[in-house]
């Protein structure tokens, strides 16, 4: 097992009314930002409780935060911020409504220039932030639990992540009522990503952690057991309850305690997201089994394990064709093609990008521009 | 799954050479109490790299905590920590050590006339404590990441626990490589521990909490797996890494999330610590099996899914025989008669106090003082 220090301090509030938590963890003293994205919770009741819990706090809201948060919006919320004095940031709603919120946290408080820096140091120069308390509404990104943040330029059509301990919200409610009502494709995305974030930091080579090797594959099973019951019955309590609390553990970075992790199948997804608009769990589908073929034989041991315990085969090859089958069952898409992007087109984009920042990822840092410009050569 | 909330702000430092972290992670402005036990770590080296790395701070040592730790000796630390004006405490050894720094801690601001009513009240009545850090040097109690303490006071043959939120450690250092010289009873010992923790989380009745139960299913093969090389090659370091790294998560609380918990167990084991001085894990393994057979029909899914996923055996009997071959085979005997204890004393004794008090554990809240006296009876 590789050395490692851990540390998560975010309160989780789990389960069916825990919203009314909120009347006494967030503070009263000073004015609440409540900040949320196109609107759903005004129309499946979350809003409404939010602010029943919250009737005698002082309240500013900020709606509008859209999937992938782009700066251009966020440094919006960053002014009201300022003007009003506020102290607390609430963010009500998936992902991308919970990373705009710790990215606004920490640039309300930058001394820098401009803000965006946060992300090109991927938040190296974070010495500061607001708290944020969450109330999660779309199991998926693990944001509620973790000190990540993914923000969008439109400007340039750049995607790029921060990460720092002191954005970790202070508190999450998780209530997996609140996301009865979310569309299918909501729902696909929230597996695949959970299913990916966990594939980040355990489908590497062996490392002597076979309790973390467990752990994630617990995950795993959980995720394919109960994707299917969840996508049919949504207002079933306990397989989204399973969901919610997968899609958590799955990124709050305790999987990845000791062990080697991956995460190009990310780096080369954003850019797709950035160039292409596609959803990010869509470009994990795509990348994913890319990444698998492209280091087949560095991954092997891994892979036959994955297979052997959660699909029951036994060859590395039939464990990725498990993986591609789950997802298409699960209606999502594997390929370029899918969405009419020529592969070629794609992975030159894409290459020009890593090579101009010198990127390279992956366990062993060989995800470079080229590794990435084969990988989706090959996904058309 | 039921309603839950979560929180474990322990920053873990893990692996070898880690005690180094000390030199930042300890307050230097105000003198630090050094706690330690009878003095192993004295003779294996730990002392001296804990004093280096604190080279620059003002340390007061106080050593000879005892196994099962007596108000009687913390008393006499808290007047070492109230003389001396101190604000931090370094806990340096095994779960005996950690869960007198936490009680000292408690104690030490603790504006009540007798400090024991801490243990009498279970800690609600702890409403402030000083910031605790450990060094652990035995993977058994999960102490080093949690808020559970447990007290013995010699006057009365009373051992009782108290819980809060305020005394996790801040941080704790896990180098396993501090563990190598423990004596092969400390070893076992901290492996049963471990093992029933995770039991007392997870062997109750089914809770439509898929991943919790894969979470407990993989301390508890990872333990299976390690428990064997770990006693025969205690310098393999990968394997003292997952144990170590096992009996922290077996009782960080978080397996317990939101499933029915037990304790029988541990409660009546504490009281055959108290009567008749047995090690703690020396108690569990002689009750856990009688606990498991007195309330076989309550527990049978449960025990047929452990079986099943632990052992690959198919009924609850197999998982049980199982259970107590594997503490058999580490050393570890499971009937009271293994320590000339008359069972029928022990259980008279143990129901008279189950009495007095009013308890009653165990996931259905039935196991009091006939049915504790039942089970020990069986012990023989």
């Amino acid at each position: 097992m590789q050395n490692f220090s851990y540390k998560n301090p975010t309160e989780i509030l789990f389960g069916k009314g825990m919203i009314a938590e909120l009347a006494t963890r967030v503070p009263r003293k000073t004015p609440v930002l409540l900040l949320y994205g196109g609107g759903s919770i005004l129309r499946n009741g979350v809003h409404e409780q939010v602010k029943a819990a919250l009737c005698q706090h002082r309240v500013i809201e900020f709606g509008g935060i859209e999937a992938n948060p782009l700066l251009e919006t966020c440094l919006q919320a960053v002014a009201v911020v300022k003007k009003a004095k506020i102290q607390f940031i609430l963010a009500v709603g998936g992902g991308s409504v919970l990373d705009a919120a710790k990215f606004i946290a920490a640039a309300a408080l930058f001394k820098g220039r401009d803000p965006w820096a946060i992300l090109e140091t991927h938040g190296a120069n974070v010495t500061a932030a607001l708290p944020v308390g969450t109330v999660l509404t779309l199991p998926a990104t693990g944001s509620e639990s973790n000190g990540n943040a993914v923000i969008s330029r439109a400007a340039t059509q750049e995607k790029l992540h921060f990460t720092s301990a002191l954005v970790f919200p202070v508190f999450s409610v998780l209530d997996p009522t609140t996301t009865y009502s979310l569309p299918k494709k909501f729902v696909r995305n929230g597996l695949v990503d959970a299913f990916v974030h966990t594939m980040e930091q355990y489908l590497t080579f062996p490392a002597a952690a076979p309790l973390q090797d467990r752990f994630s594959e617990a995950v795993l099973q959980t995720l394919v057991e109960v994707a299917p019951v969840t996508l049919a019955k949504p207002r079933n309590y306990d397989a989204r309850a399973s969901f919610m609390w997968s899609a958590t553990l799955a990124l709050n970075t305790q999987l990845g305690c000791g062990v080697p992790q991956d995460w190009a199948t990310h780096m080369i997804g954003h850019e797709l997201t950035a160039f292409y608009g596609l959803d990010h769990a869509e470009t994990l589908a795509i990348v994913m089994p890319g990444v698998w073929k492209y280091k087949l034989e560095a991954k092997r041991a891994k892979l036959e394990q994955y297979g052997r315990r959660v699909w029951g085969v036994k060859t590395a090859a039939a464990a990725c064709a498990k993986t591609e089958q789950f997802f298409h069952a699960i209606g999502m898409p594997t390929r370029l093609g899918d969405y009419k992007i020529n592969a070629a087109e794609a992975a030159a984009k894409v290459a020009e990008r890593f090579a101009a920042r010198g990127d390279a990822f992956g366990e062993h840092g060989d995800i470079d521009a080229k590794a990435a410009a084969a990988i989706l050569r090959d996904r058309k």
